[in-house]
């Protein structure tokens, strides 16, 4: 199952419990697209957002970041690994 | 302790084997600046690498990074995870 690494931008000032809310909305839809949104990682200072899946493809991980109405502005397939 | 995301750009082509070996690079003088290198997830199509840390400072992180010869070309703070 590829792996992806995507970023969002513009998300100054993220919480703790805002990103928990975001990434609780993409693990309820997540099933429908076959995609497994793992960890996410936040810098309110900058308002750029890392966030590491496994799934089918770039599409369906994308469909499920707009749908939660937090669309991918970068979407990299991560299948090197350290 | 800090923990940190950064971005080097430009490693089109990385294999795992290559990735492996910077890592280890890093691992192997990690700590002269108190730095943890944890986890890298690299795109060899695009060239783009994710390295997570934790560490005293983002100049730490960088100097590391230097020494190794792979500087970060984006380091983000990112006291926020799920």
């Amino acid at each position: 199952m590829p792996q992806f690494m995507d970023v969002h931008r513009g998300m100054t000032g993220i919480t703790p419990e805002l990103l928990k809310q975001a990434h609780q909305a993409d693990l309820d839809i997540q099933d429908t697209e076959g995609m497994n949104f793992k960890q996410a990682w936040a810098d309110p200072s900058t308002g750029v957002v890392f966030c590491l899946s496994e799934g089918p493809s770039e599409e369906a991980l994308r469909k499920v970041h707009e749908r939660t109405g937090h669309p991918a502005d970068e979407v990299y397939e991560v299948p090197v690994e350290v």
